[in-house]
């Protein structure tokens, strides 16, 4: 663990989605589907729905729908998304249809700067005056995300500039400086969206903006105390009960707990990593890997998905994993990819990988069906068959955060830094990377996450001396390496978690990695109760559940014997093409249950041949149960 | 099952309470507490909170409290157990406090007989306009309740003259005459309480009232529809979402399933049984019928406790009874006992007496802890420590209805009917009958529920001939039976579930029965998914569970061996006297899990002994978790 005392560098660069080919049948399909109508879809929503016109500034008073505070983030995460999805595919109809959108938004700024159209034609006198609740800065924050990603795709500064008078206008409202307001948002995102326009334009007050508004968060007396007194409210009757709700019950380097609502923690924690990096503070590295501990050893389901509870949309208490009931809302795994990808950046370990890899495989992907127009808020890791993905929500958060992680998903795979090139994730494709001075091709043959096999190709004009870190996930064990067809023994040679490979590197070098991918049991902490008694089934990244279609019984009867068999086979026909489980399970049977709801004979176990399939790709068939978690019997 | 088309007969009549003794270690020591503590509790708390000040109708707009729409009732229960109380233990204090208080709450009857604080000085331009959400005739119910039981306490007639006021102008209100509403309560009550009302004066008016509030409900156009239109609010916006809520959704006779609020249901059941009884009405007790079969096989936990969920305080669909957030509100199972005792007169089948001895000596019981001054409103069936009784709530509908019940206890122990007496219940005490002309004193000896041994021994002047039926309650296996010392084969005598001993009974004679209570393993129906794979442990009616403060290891990391032995031994230090149950367990251990949440290797399992208690005692002592079902290992 990184001493608090001492001082941080993001050692790390991640390789931009634009310098990587994703080409795999897992995330390719995806991401054309994506492309090709997940964007299109989200902008009839966005539009049938008001969300667009709102920027027109014509609402009037009695007039259904009403724009509200958070209809612009939804709007913004789709330019980013089409941003994104234009960097790598261009697409001339596409371009114009964002470059009227993006003329609109910035056409509803006022003369100050401010931008946001249900402060400036619902409630004009509200401005700044509930930040606890109303999103106004988080709203901000994903029109500058979304500025980034359209100036970066397009050259274009329509949106940048606006977004950077708007940061301006919000630096002499907020601060410690005499006459600002104290203040910060009750929902996490411009710290980190100010990080990104910081990089974007090189001015360093964005990131001390930033800066301050992490630095501020927590601190008493409470601004969202003072400002409820403001408005003429009782401070202690805020509805969410306390401010661990927003992460601002104490000051960020005190947090020890990952607290409160899921996405808002996941996007300070993600500033919290960024500021560490552009400033070498590391009192804020190490509340970050606190926190990380916290999250990743006591409150992360299976599937990477968090926040357990409807209640606060966010997190309970230690070891609380319902399965049933797990709220583990889409955007919050979204988010827990922004943070680990960020940790990756400052310390490259395969915990952060791991993580990263576990949630974009499992509880990320499941929030998009597989024709695309379809959307899950909740990600279950139980369902009765009542659960359903939906084409959008009027909390709409869930749909374009995931169009705009795949539309951008090259950027998680690769990072650049301390000499050579880390490669974090396999997915079959190519990544166009200059390492000292020389330009390298590096391919990846693999039919991951199918098999275990990998090849890499480097392709490169001249001979160049780098290292090449190889991820051993965590998942894995008896990994075995060659360099052009030789054997390289990796004792000693694996550095968190990373096999770190170096040697002057040469045009056609190729290396080959077999990453052994039998069908895992996986068993929860003693103290997740919920899964006391319960096996899940994993496959490399995968995770595995049953569905009611590929089942003879209501899968909820199904009981694992311990030293049942299980076969994994690639089945082209079903969900676009997946590796299946299968093996000898029992199911308890309701024979001679008609007239008795509690009996003291015990339910006859009958033999069922049980199939599984990624959890990811659930309720994409028939509706019916579907369960991660098994009861395992002898 | 009786035909509909046929007719309906109250064959059995409750033995009443005051010609009951309770002399067992297991109610006895309740039923003092209750007199000698939770009475004087209670009326503390009503006393303290404004509900009982609030019959003096002298509430001004802004004072507080506000005299709330259910307060009523708590007093009215309240009256009711101390009148059962008074009844079996005269008391010239409590006598004197009951007058006081029956005085106050006639004095507050209007002179059209309306007699409802809320609606008389907060609201009263609102009385009748919102039956659906507004409880009045709800209150009315039970203050009728209340009347019945303080005049047969005592003879008064105070309250009883102003309840017939009450009940004759609501009939001039409500009915199918010309300008008459043709509303119904949203919460059932006042149903079951005409009925008593017409028992106790004879007015059969009161019965006819009783019909038309039953026969009306859920017909359509729907009263609650008209009512809102009329209060000019949207009907389709009914918080509840939809009249199955308060089983108002098709009328009664078409109802099949259990459906809703679940102390209305009961209290909707219970008088549809009444009325079945009172009316000879067949298709009311098919309908009874029906929803009997739907909860006991479908809906009801092993306790008794019944509604699984908080959402609408109620039923949710087949087979989905959760444990950890099980609601199971105390009103509810005792809700239950009211129904099951009511089909009990109607068909002398144990069926009913099991639930109902199900219910009495585990989720109603449980409801009140040991001192009789803390409540549970809900009564899960696992618990992570948090959930404690509580001293009286803001709806405080639970207290004082478990004061009503544990004061009139005694009437659910016999029937007299069909040329006999029935047992329901085995209590040691005695009962005085009059069978055939002869009086009998029939006591029972046993210490019941702790040992399955019960004597019941006959005291008479003159010999007579009657039928004795016993109850083999449903749990039991192997009963064998004497009478004066010589064995009976029960064979052929058994008829639904009671054993029928007809003979010329003699003043000394003595039945001897001889209950196998062994330790049992009991399984939940295979659709139950949230126990299986579990078990359950009860012996004789009371079901157990684990609480910390009895075991080495947290309780939810317990595995109940298949195999494992479990004795049995009464704890005379132990919360007033139980027999606990002991045996050989595994715990999942938490070693070597420290870095991790998940992995492929399963837990160690270590031997552990384990040690159980009733539930219905559990949250007696040190707070902690609590669990009813453990997972089953081999």
């Amino acid at each position: 663990m990184q001493k608090a005392t001492g001082r941080v560098s993001r050692r790390f660069t991640p390789v931009s989605f634009t310098d990587v080919a994703i080409e795999d049948r897992f995330w390719a399909p995806r991401i054309r589907v994506n492309r090709e109508k997940t964007l299109a879809h989200q902008y009839a929503q966005c539009k049938e729905t008001g969300r667009i016109d709102a920027f027109r500034l014509d609402w009037k008073p009695g007039q259904e729908p009403v724009p509200h505070i958070y209809w612009d983030s939804d709007v913004a995460k789709w330019v980013e998304a089409a941003s994104y999805s234009l960097a790598t595919h261009p697409d001339r109809k596409l371009d114009a249809l964002l470059d009227e959108v993006v003329s609109l938004i910035a056409s509803a700024q006022q003369p100050d700067g401010y931008l946001n159209p249900h402060f400036t034609v619902v409630e004009p006198e509200k401005r700044w005056t509930n930040l606890r609740d109303c999103h106004e800065l988080y709203c901000a924050g994903h029109l500058m995300e979304a500025a980034v990603a359209h100036f970066q795709a397009t050259g274009k500064r329509t949106l940048l500039d606006a977004l950077c008078r708007y940061a301006d206008y919000i630096g002499t409202v907020f601060g410690t400086g005499p006459g600002k307001k104290r203040g910060y948002c009750g929902h996490e995102e411009i710290e980190l969206a100010l990080v990104k326009l910081y990089r974007a334009t090189g001015e360093r007050r964005y990131l001390e903006l930033a800066c301050y508004f992490v630095d501020e968060r927590g601190r008493q007396p409470y601004y969202f105390d003072e400002e409820a007194r403001a408005r003429g409210e009782d401070p202690s009757r805020y509805r969410s009960g306390n401010y661990d709700y927003c992460q601002a019950h104490v000051p960020v380097r005190e947090q020890t707990e990952v607290v409160g609502h899921a996405v808002r923690a996941m996007y300070l924690y993600s500033a919290m990593a960024d500021l560490a990096g552009e400033t070498g503070d590391a009192t804020l590295l190490a509340a970050c890997e606190r926190l990380w501990d916290n999250l990743t050893l006591r409150r992360m389901y299976l599937t990477g998905g968090i926040g357990p509870t409807r209640a606060n949309e966010g997190f309970t208490c230690d070891y609380d994993l319902p399965n049933e009931t797990a709220y583990a809302e889409t955007c919050a795994a979204i988010g827990l990819v922004f943070w680990a990808h960020r940790m990756l950046q400052l310390d490259c370990d395969s915990r952060y990988a791991d993580v990263m890899e576990r949630a974009l495989y499992n509880g990320v992907i499941s929030g998009v069906s597989l024709d695309g127009e379809r959307f899950f808020y909740e990600n279950p890791l139980a369902s009765l068959g009542h659960h359903h993905r939906q084409p959008w929500f009027g909390c709409a958060c869930c749909p374009p955060n995931i169009a705009r992680l795949l539309a951008s998903l090259g950027q998680y795979v690769y990072s650049m830094g301390e000499g050579g090139v880390a490669v974090h994730l396999y997915i079959a494709g190519s990544a166009r990377l200059r390492l000292n001075g020389a330009l390298v091709t590096l391919r990846q043959e693999t039919e991951y996450p199918w098999t275990g096999r990998v090849v890499l190709r480097l392709e490169m004009e001249q001979p160049a001396r780098f290292t090449l870190r190889l991820r051993i996930p965590g998942w894995c064990r008896g990994t075995a390496a060659r360099v052009n067809g030789e054997a390289v023994d990796l004792s000693g040679k694996v550095v968190k978690g990373y096999a770190c490979l170096e040697r002057e590197w040469r045009n056609g070098d190729r290396v080959e990695l077999e990453l052994p991918m039998p069908v895992e049991r996986v068993y929860a902490h003693p103290e997740a109760r919920q899964d006391i008694g319960r096996v899940a089934l994993q496959r490399g990244p995968l995770v595995y559940c049953l569905e009611d279609v590929d089942n003879p019984v209501p899968i909820h009867r199904v009981m694992l014997p311990a030293d049942a068999e299980l076969t994994a086979r690639f089945e082209e026909g079903v969900l676009g093409g997946v590796v299946m489980l299968a093996g000898q399970a029992v199911a308890v049977s309701d024979e001679g249950w008609e007239s008795a709801l509690y009996r003291t004979q015990p339910p006859v176990r009958v033999p069922v041949t049980i199939r599984a399939v990624p959890y990811c790709v659930w309720d994409n068939r028939a509706p019916g149960r579907m369960a991660v978690w098994l009861p395992e019997c002898a």
